[in-house]
């Protein structure tokens, strides 16, 4: 017969044993009194890296960007109340933007819950429709039974997470004084012995979960070949979160379908060649041929272009993209057939405008397509009939199809090569050439973390495709200006590379308290702070026009110099005076150990002005090639 | 035929006016693009005042702590995504400690709900079991229904917010764009015109709400008077957010009963004598006589004294009190007679020992048993056979429950003075010592805002009752240190005396952010930190006996030097070095305008045994009090 404490042990260090057997390794802890027993089995647990927090919100958002730079899941522990209460943006955030977390918060047991017990609230269900799974564990219980419970709900828990789409999972324990485990190993009734499991070799899951991806019945995919091959002007889109494996056989596809593939800055497609982006090289195409389109979020703001690019047939992929004009586009034609590929079988059609949603696995279905190599050839051929639209590449096979590719790749030269220009023209401060200089001077490995609001718009404009591998990340779940901070420095502690975070005043203000992970685990990170003094965004929105209230409501100016609460954090400060000075402190930055915080100061209005000129004058010289793809175009009547 | 955006104004306007007709004079914004026409509607509302904030976390407690400070509605706003998922920890804290919040956030309209469009989550029902009232909004409409409809609403959110038990209620808006409303004044339809509202006077609420106090059936306020009549050794115990109005006529039934009340820091009773307080000293008793028992969490450390001390009968008012030693006490004598009053009809008694659970007004109710004086006086006579229980008041009417009250008294008053001796006898940091001193330095119409965890326990030990009017305040719905900061900040927002906060560096560094409030808003605050730079608490449990990861997990030390994020937000910081400059240095403060941070450097470690030898000496100075006390009572078999 175990005692309390004993008891307490096994059930938590069965749980916690066997989430470490199902692959997790970073755990984030909070401090607190009911979790003690979380806590202690955790920081005890060999293979199992512990790290403090002591604002639970940064907590979970550190959680979420480890998490998700990782691909894997990154477990949770706070105490009651509260506590768990702060942990909800970065829950809401990881279900909306598919990144596994195992939330595992203390509560009280049944007999102080609702009585008015000292910190202690409902936390059944405390997370609402955005965990994928709840549970409400029991009382921990050492009998047999109940410990193979305990590694069955951490082995569930960890699949779960894990299995697209993935997310947050939540498990309150509830715990009952005395809270704190004896110390000293696993008892061995909790132990995974041999005898016990039968088969099992030490240190395997009790339950190994084998997941399988969605994939099509063949006859399905020959059905979506036969409508990809009939359309001559196909595009693709890839938004945020498109999964990383399926980059390649989307570039593969693309290429061969000759459709230009819009890639959001977060799809993982503006520094693809890596492993299989090559391939379209391999092929014998140059990178000019690279039918990756980044600048569409420019040219699509001119009328025209939108009406003279009519798509027969959209494909998309990931989450839905940042650019507005993107968005007006696919909105324009959303009467065209549109297919919607999600490996996790939920709904992402902001539109209304699927014609066609396909539960599967990305990469799986574009490689299933491109084996179809002569049905799709064999509806190209039909498709030449069609004269050629203007642009560049209009001989070989496919020539239709790669009139309409060379339309478009046409044009996102030519706007990115007007675009550069217009930037470096600029010698003022000016928010979008951030991203510009971070292009040319991110070192290969670099992980990217991008703000919400103006930064990721700024860079779905101004960072073009680059040769390096560069990994962009963002919080688009929910697109939310919190967090952002703890998300980039947890996807600092968890790559070995530079890992650098452009986000504005309001957000770095926001999360502020990240710093704190920064100094306690001396991580090396990179921030760069546009600071416009307060919300950039709205002088793009329709209330600045309504100047009445609109510095009050929407300008929000914090008049906050950083450079005290850096330093306070153990971070070193730089105002980037000019390009120079911010190429110069960048470069050290990232070849330098722990916090670097630089500073861009802008004017929100001028700021707005600029972009209005930049956008101006590339859309102007973009006249030619515009006229040359109106000219080869057919505007349907609306 | 209205456009759409005289439909939202009128809408939203409707609402908005009704909010105010209501008696809602505050409303905390969050900037953002979908919660437009709330707030533009906010800003333009004669009669509303809009206090801005950028973290809405912070924006939640800021609301918290004004609507706490003032008892009345504040409304709160933000726009849609995970800002709403921030205002989750302020309002659980206003859901357990009855805090009346009006929560608005901005939502998508259905079309774009769950369809992976940009900043959307599941809003409905955001907020679980912590709201009162969730109501998914109707798109804006301008019938005269659908106004009528956001007038009621509002009307009702407002009344349910302060409704016993007082708390959030939740109203989501779709709103759909374009999201500026017109400017200008409301339209006609959205007016509240005499002609549409028949016998409504201008500036009247469309539908005033009455809200009648919970009262006992005569009958039944007979039946409890006789049970407590005729218990000759009765506890009043009035924890946490005991009913302001209620302080008054609880002194004056434990007085007539000749029981203690064992006055939480929290209950509003260790500062008693504002107006019906006084009553018992104009009824010719001294204030030795007083019978608020203010040590309690100090002598009844002493197992004899928990012995020795038994009651009959204890009577609760309040949220379950703050101290261990009290909890222990009312748990050892959990069989006894326990009677519950909750004016809000919920379940406060996590020891589950209520006998009698009475869901009525306090302040009604013991006014209703006050007006039974002779009936509690016969009960008293019968009562009177009983020897006196030890302790120095035995003559005069009652004796026995005199003289009963006179033994708690006796050693509440011997245990005060021996810890003031004790606390003025240590020169060296010592931090229950913050308490002592602010009981003397804090000038009349003092809110005291007290920080959970050490703070809070500290207060209850070392803060006396006083003679001054002096509200003291704290978070002890969930006891959370989050949110704190922000808490006290709009408090002091919300009244004109002086505002001190007292907390522990871990609250707040969690809190940081609620500086800006007091930088934005110009406000007058003084904020005594007191850095053991860690979780100070844990220190008193007991995985302290567990160095391995003690230090890691539960001491959590920070390092950090406050001062420069006290300066960036525009505060002076003054670290005391002893005594004499912490007076100085709170004295300058507290008439001073502005933001002063007092920083009280102390030692966990050192803190603990501080603490130890306190008490020690304490209790065993008590012996002779203690004797007397318990060679008067009966200890009961067990």
């Amino acid at each position: 017969m175990m005692n309390p404490q004993q008891t307490i042990h096994a059930f938590v260090g069965a749980f916690i044993d066997e989430l470490v057997r199902a692959g997790v390794r970073h755990v984030c802890i909070c401090p607190g009194s009911r979790s003690t027993p979380l806590a202690m089995v955790c920081a005890a647990q060999p293979g199992l890296r512990v790290w403090m927090h002591v604002d639970e919100r940064s907590a979970g958002f550190f959680a979420l960007g480890m998490a998700r730079v990782l691909g894997e899941p990154v477990a949770l522990v706070c105490t009651s109340g509260t506590a768990a209460a702060n942990f909800l943006p970065a829950v809401v955030e990881a279900y909306y933007s598919r990144v596994p977390l195992i939330v595992l918060t203390a509560d009280r047991p049944h007999e102080l819950r609702d009585v008015g017990a000292n910190q202690t609230m409902d936390q059944v269900r405390l997370y609402g429709t955005h965990v994928k799974w709840f549970v409400d564990m029991p009382l921990p219980e050492a009998t047999s039974t109940m410990l193979r419970y305990a590694r069955t709900c951490a082995s569930r828990a960890a699949a779960l997470a894990r299995t697209a789409p993935a997310g947050p999972v939540h498990l309150n324990f509830p715990l009952r004084e005395p809270l704190v485990p004896l110390p000293g190993p696993l008892p061995d009734a909790a132990q995974a012995a041999p005898s016990a499991w039968t088969g099992r070799a030490d240190g395997e899951p009790y339950t190994a979960v084998a997941a399988g991806e969605r994939t099509l019945p063949g006859e399905a995919v020959k059905e979506l070949a036969a409508e990809l091959g009939a359309a001559r002007r196909g595009v693709i889109v890839c938004g945020p979160d498109t999964p990383a494996d399926a980059a390649g056989p989307i570039v593969n596809l693309a290429w061969r379908l000759g459709w230009p593939v819009l890639a959001d800055p977060l799809s993982g497609l503006r520094a693809v060649p890596a492993s299989e982006g090559g391939r379209a090289a391999d092929e014998g195409h140059t990178l000019l041929d690279h039918p990756v389109i980044d600048a569409y979020d420019v040219f699509l703001r001119d009328r025209r272009a939108v009406e003279a690019l009519v798509p027969e047939v959209i494909l998309r992929f990931g989450a839905f993209p940042v650019s507005k004009p993107l968005l007006l586009y696919l909105e324009r034609w959303a009467e065209k057939r549109q297919i919607v590929v999600d490996p996790g079988a939920q709904w992402r059609d902001p539109l209304l405008a699927a014609g066609r949603m396909v539960y599967a696995d990305p990469a799986g279905l574009c490689r299933a397509l491109l084996e179809l190599d002569l049905d799709l050839h064999r509806e190209l051929d039909i498709a030449l009939d069609r004269p050629a639209l203007g642009g560049p590449e209009t001989s070989g096979a496919g020539g239709a199809r790669r009139s309409w590719l060379g339309a478009w790749q046409a044009l996102n030269r030519a706007t990115r090569e007007r675009l550069v220009e217009q930037v470096e023209a600029l010698s003022e401060p000016f928010e979008g050439r951030v991203f510009h200089e971070l292009a040319a001077l991110l070192p290969a490995g670099t992980v990217l973390y991008v703000g919400n609001s103006m930064p990721i718009r700024d860079m779905d404009a101004f960072f073009p495709c680059i040769g390096r591998p560069v990994r962009v990340l963002g919080n688009r779940g929910t697109s939310g200006i919190d967090g952002v901070v703890s998300s980039a420095l947890g996807a600092a502690a968890a790559v070995d590379g530079p890992v650098v975070l452009v986000l504005g005043d309001l957000s770095f203000y926001h999360d502020l308290n990240g710093l704190l992970a920064a100094k306690l685990h001396r991580l090396n990170v990179t921030i760069v702070v546009i600071n416009n003094d307060g919300g950039g965004i709205f002088s793009f929105l329709p209330q600045a026009a309504h100047p009445e209230h609109f510095e009050t409501l929407f300008g929000t100016p914090l008049g906050l110099d950083f450079r005290p609460a850096v330093e306070m954090y153990g971070g070193r400060f730089a105002r980037a005076s000019d390009w120079d000075a911010f190429r110069h402190a960048v470069g050290q930055a990232v070849v330098t150990p722990g916090l670097d915080v630089i500073e861009v100061v802008t004017q929100r209005e001028r700021n707005w002005a600029l972009h209005r000129q930049v956008y101006d004058a590339v859309l102007q010289g973009l006249g030619s090639v515009l006229d040359a793809a109106v000219s080869g175009s057919e505007v349907p009547r609306s």
